[in-house]
């Protein structure tokens, strides 16, 4: 004696996706995505698109748009439980790298896939992207929430974020004037920034043997996560006095592939020789290589290694420019110079 | 007798991030991104940020941007091997998002998150992209692919696009002509769009025992994977000739949360009174809703219903509207009509 069980009709929420999840997160995320709308912004949140008004943008104005993520750093925030500061990274990341071609930012805009929609965590995660916004002046035009079960598994998730910056044609950035004999002036990283974490994660789990909350070697009691979630530095402040400096040749974001993979990007068919001695060292790329036993110059193309921006400077103006930003406090350090026709960069040490 | 078993050091590719992989994607896809460039953009294919001409866009424009996914629509495309539709998809949504405040597409950036990057499928993910950017006239300025493993597993993957457009700031459609009386002209879908995967593709595996490869039943020997990757219906050409309409007072992109969760969002406090029995049933959801036990108002939220697009015009205009939109081909029905305040749409059938 069987019978068929009595079959439930399905609905959405039974399919994993919970509407009303997704509007309770944006209900609270609301007045600090309206705290980053300047005099530009012309919609309010829950439109179909974010309007932002172009006129007197400039003369012969150019648009810069870039789209990314923050790599595999999501999986510490969710492991650990801190949402607030990965959307600090996002924007940050995208203001670097709009800024090496000279442009200032206008607007930005998040998107989060999650496997389960838990609205204080996605409110969290846009809220940090809502404070860097409004911290460097960019309006948070838009965004998307996606509960997406099966594509992410339930605890994890994704967060991408793409920025639109403005910059007169005269004044793009894009080293057609790089020339042999210009020199490489570095800024610091304040860690991994957003790249190299797959490989950092799997060393801290399995070869430190550390869980998130356990403090890390050499880190005056910081833990683990607190270290690797150090916000992705933003270099906009320091740099806008250069942007219409003529010594400025190019900009180079050291992000994935590091200082060998992005150098060359700037480099207009030119080499460089870098001496890697020249970097301050950071103790988490330190403690990383070490207990990883990552090869020299695989830790090189993994990570930043403490390089988070690249300057290429007119040779005559390199001192200038140096004592310019020491004056303002941001540390630069001499990496090189420009050598003549590629491959690349050589190391110097 | 035991000894500690030697320990490799570790290296990028060992954690499950493959930097040439991701190279040789973008080699492949270059030609095809290259053909979407009109004059306004500058720089090539690889520089940090895209970048696009915005002298002479009009004498006040106005920017709308707008970013989304394609949901959980990857998981179809994953599961039956199918990588070279979904870019259509979401640069269509898109279109649409931004179409519905009047705004011409600029400009498009996209973003693939993958557990294992395969180049062949990326290159196909992105070469959809291209293709309907071509088509619609749209730049791909930029895009990222991000390597995640554990993020994503191996074999799913996220699809996101950030669109810019264009719309003199005195031709915004904002709803805020919307009066009561106004008459509701809809658009007939081709499919689910990029709305309620979820919970169709729970009814194809465990309600209806498909495979993405068996015939979906009244489909004429279209597959399940067919039937349900069918590319979001792109409004922009059929549209265009109303948007400066003093008539057409407001459009409404049906997606997630069906009819009723998007007109409400641009009838300007107003509410409206809708026949369910005026949309021109399709099969696809015929088949879904049987097959389900899925309710009558719960579908209407899921699910589009055979409703991609919503016109709100002037009572007096409306017939002429509807008679260059038949002329045109592009099957209009009129759904309804704008009622007195809130809340809401009230089915009138």
């Amino acid at each position: 004696m069987s019978s068929e069980p009595p079959r439930q009709g399905l609905d959405y929420r039974s399919a994993g996706v919970d509407i009303d999840a997704a509007e309770d997160a944006l209900d609270r995320i609301k007045p600090a995505i309206r705290a980053t709308f300047g005099r530009r912004v012309v919609a309010d949140v829950g439109s179909f698109g974010g309007l932002f008004r172009a006129d007197d943008l400039g003369r012969e104005p150019v648009l810069v748009a870039t789209t990314d993520g923050v790599g595999t750093k999501t999986r510490i925030a969710a492991a650990s439980g801190r949402f607030d500061t990965v959307g600090r990274d996002l924007v940050q990341h995208c203001i670097n790298d709009a800024l090496v071609q000279g442009a200032e930012p206008l607007f930005f805009l998040d998107y989060v896939g999650v496997g389960r929609l838990r609205p204080e965590r996605v409110a969290a995660l846009i809220g940090g992207v809502a404070a860097a916004c409004r911290d460097h002046g960019v309006a948070l035009l838009g965004g998307e929430t996606a509960e997406m079960p099966g594509v992410y598994p339930e605890d994890e998730f994704d967060l991408v974020g793409t920025l639109v910056g403005v910059v007169e044609r005269e004044a793009v950035i894009d080293g057609g004037r790089v020339e042999a004999g210009d020199v490489l002036i570095g800024l610091p990283s304040v860690g991994l920034h957003t790249n190299g974490y797959s490989l950092a994660r799997r060393i801290v789990e399995e070869r430190m043997g550390l869980g998130w909350d356990d403090p890390f070697p050499g880190a005056a009691g910081a833990t683990a996560a607190e270290v690797l979630l150090a916000p992705h530095a933003c270099y906009l402040e320091a740099l806008r006095p250069f942007l219409r400096d003529p010594a400025l040749h190019a900009l180079a974001h050291i992000t994935g592939g590091g200082l060998a993979g992005n150098l060359p990007r700037v480099l207009n068919g030119l080499g460089a020789r870098v001496a890697r001695s020249a970097v301050p060292p950071l103790n988490v790329f330190e403690q990383l290589v070490a207990a990883g036993g990552v090869e020299r110059d695989e830790a090189w193309r993994a990570f930043n290694m403490g390089v988070g921006m690249v300057l290429v400077v007119a040779a005559e103006e390199a001192d200038r420019i140096e004592a310019d930003l020491a004056e303002a406090d941001r540390r630069p350090f001499r990496l090189g110079e420009v050598t003549g026709p590629g491959p690349g960069v050589s190391w110097l040490d």
